[in-house]
């Protein structure tokens, strides 16, 4: 798992874990950035993520057990504060100053956890991309994860091509795949972070997904996509279906969705893929949220059996070289802003990354 | 899986699947020197291998669509033809040439399928070993096939030397030790594709396989095997039962069998096992095929132990060195005429494998 | 598996099996230290070990059959003698010189079977550390073996600190958190092939594996351990609960345990372990062995669990360096042992391992 070259960003948030994967006093062990790490809330509620190895003879700490908001290895009972400092080793009394594991900033946000794994000093949380809708009382929905055996940009890709959704998701997403035929992203903005792109299927029956939510399920609709993805893995996007023909900017009788989903790197070669798909409306129909959960999963079940056997295949086949086309033009975009955004990283050495300032309480 | 060294012998056939391996529109990946195939028969009934990666993305097409003599990959749409060339992509006008994948040669025979993974312009279906009797109404078998995890010389190696009927097969195929003993190949024909081998055993009783499908079980028996292997992994054998002491070359009385077997190296460690052991006595009683194909799986599940466990020790210890008996004098030869030919390949460099000519319609 | 680096003490005994593992006939199949190695009892009660690997073709002897003394390869019958010579080709009259494997000394010694992996020549089964309790009618106990996905070393560590106890084996061997700190080694002897080390717990509550097997369940106690290990990883443990406040070296109504434990490499990465663990009161109840053997079962699997999760940690990050806490002399002073006596083997050269003289008959 080394590799001289550097293949993640490392100054930005990532997703760790949804906030209800850390109740009860779970110590969660996750893999983020190919880096062991142990997710926990202390006694005090603040939410803590340490380096998930004692630094005394490598146990995992989340073997171990919350005391305060410190965590006590349970190999040999040394115990590490909030800040990855060990403050307690049984049986000595001097604790020399390298006895520490390193720490994470993390920061909640409308029960997403984001977490740091770059330089601390440079955590702004400011930079965190909240999505207010999940935190918005009007929307209502289903918090969910995958993992992929698959390099988390090959899911980036998948979310920045809609022409997938005809024929991969024909019969759950998509809905037929004149979608591919007839529809044409009207506008890329390029972003210096990633990408927006809007894209409109009019005069179209109802996909599968949303029959299954609606009344008048024969209704022809005109579908309109306005996604935004945001490096590292970021995707947002608002789902609009108004009766066909309806002036394109009126919202009236149109169904609405929020959909955010969540793409961290667990390795190379794996991902933790954090989801929502959110509806505003019937909101105090629970059975809503639960449909749309159970179809989004369905698709992105789809979705996942075609990018793992992509993995395969390119990790069978490392000179293989994919080729692009028009309509990935926003794909490779985000690419190419990633990559710049890595290299410039890489050459920052000014900052070094294993630089490891002491978080003040 | 890549090796500056070649492996493979590239410019030969090799068997890819069995004829009902193909029926009702499958779409079968298979992975064959190290390259990922997909096979079908398009709507005109051709047999049709190409290349089991998309070219966009690189996405399997055996997840893909049949349409016509074409394949469609599902993930974005993109139609190849019989040839590997793409052909339409949805939402998209022009169709630059670089959008293509690798077409195999394939010819079908005898309920064989066999495939060219070399310089499609030298694939000569008169080079394919056609095998007469899998075709001759005359001749009853059931096709069978076998994974094995090992190399495919292994299996060479084991049906190039009939002593290890006598210890691996005593209660199945073989039916004595003494086999070993008292028996030697009366003659090794050396060929500069392979090599011939007879050998007789004489007064014996029938092996257990045998007994199984004939009425006197007692009676003592002169054996003849005369096998014949060649290049890349291609077994052929005629065996024989006469009454004991009648005349070596008559026919009277006698019981015949014919046995064809293919190892084609799926990678450098595992191999796609192909046969059928064929009779032609009794032809109308099913059971007959039906006794000989579980007595030759009873007998090839023996091998596969033994085989497996070598390539374990053989990858585990990569220093060590096979030794020779006297009774290798035919594997160590096609050893050689193998390694010979896959060096001659490597060193036409006029003739560049990668290459590759379309078909003309 | 290969490695320029010596990793491994060749010139010393390892236990290879205990002695009820090879009865009937078995042909034990076990790595060791990376080499292949079957086991079995001659005909004549004698103990051998051969290289588990047919020099002809490599496939295993341990799917052999053992005739008399000697072993027979089921592929195609090569018969080898306790010294590993081949001493019989089926329907071959001359048998090279080469035509051997490698056999290991062996010896038994109180159900243990120790094998010498190094150069024969320097054998001395006087080397052997033999363990007299197991073959003592005054102590009872019964043999256990447990694989370890981890290092052998990552067990010595664990067992050369008694802190652990506290913290791993809180609710099983250890019984207390207290342990860990109101408890220090009053000596360590460093032995220039080991340790030896002393610990007391004084006027402390039974542990629970003890409670089990006593009557007064509630009586304070002294206790003592009394613990050694040896390269290249065997620990034996002398073990006293004496009624708290008793004379220290007084064994009045002293309640003793004897306890070994043996960590063999099988690879780098993987152990085999054997352990027994011993009483001397009321024998004749065959329930408190059993007790004793499940209680320490239950520990081990704790041990297991957090020593396989250090394994994964540390194979996935090389870099990572472990640090050192004042209790861990012990183990600090056998890795300097052990490591001093595998350089020193490293450089004679004048001794290759590779010799393999016969054992004189």
């Amino acid at each position: 798992m080394s590799n001289s070259e550097q293949i993640f960003l490392m100054n930005c948030w990532y997703v760790a874990a949804w906030d209800h994967e850390l109740i009860d006093g779970v110590k969660l062990a996750r893999t983020i950035l190919e880096k062991p790490v142990v997710i926990f809330r202390g006694e005090s509620g603040r939410y803590i993520a340490l380096e998930d190895r004692c630094c005394h003879r490598g146990a995992p700490l989340s073997m171990g057990r919350i005391e305060g908001d410190c965590i006590r290895c349970m190999y040999h009972g040394m115990k590490y504060d909030e800040n990855g400092i060990c403050v307690e080793i049984p049986g000595q009394d001097r604790i020399p100053k390298t006895m520490k594991v390193r720490r994470y900033p993390v920061e909640e946000r409308n029960h997403l956890v984001w977490i740091w794994m770059g330089d601390p000093a440079l955590a702004d949380p400011d930079l965190i991309v909240d999505y207010e809708p999940l935190g918005d009382p009007a929307w209502r929905g289903l918090p969910a994860y995958l993992h992929y055996d698959a390099n988390w940009l090959l899911i980036v890709d998948n979310l920045s091509d809609f022409a997938h959704l005809a024929f991969v998701h024909t019969n759950t997403l998509g809905g037929s795949e004149e979608y591919a035929y007839e529809t044409k992203a009207i506008e890329i903005d390029r972003l210096d972070n990633g990408f927006r792109v809007e894209r409109w299927h009019k005069n179209s029956d109802a996909p599968p997904y949303l029959k299954r939510v609606i009344r008048d399920k024969d209704a022809k609709l005109d579908r309109r996509n306005i996604a935004t993805m945001l490096v590292p893995g970021i995707f947002l996007m608002e789902t609009m279906f108004s009766p066909a023909g309806s002036n394109d900017h009126s919202l009236e009788g149109t169904r609405q969705f929020r959909n955010c989903q969540y793409m961290t790197p667990e390795t190379r070669r794996t991902t933790h893929f954090f989801w929502n798909y959110l509806h505003n409306t019937d909101i105090d129909d629970p059975n809503i949220a639960i449909s749309l959960r159970d179809s989004l999963f369905e698709g992105f079940y789809e979705d996942k059996a075609i990018i793992e056997a992509q993995q395969v295949l390119l990790e069978n086949n490392p000179d293989f070289r994919m080729r692009s086309l028009e309509s990935d033009l926003a794909l490779s975009h985000f690419r190419q802003v990633l990559k710049k955004k890595i290299t410039e990283e890489s050459l920052q050495v000014d900052t070094p990354v294993a630089s490891m300032p002491s978080k003040s309480a």
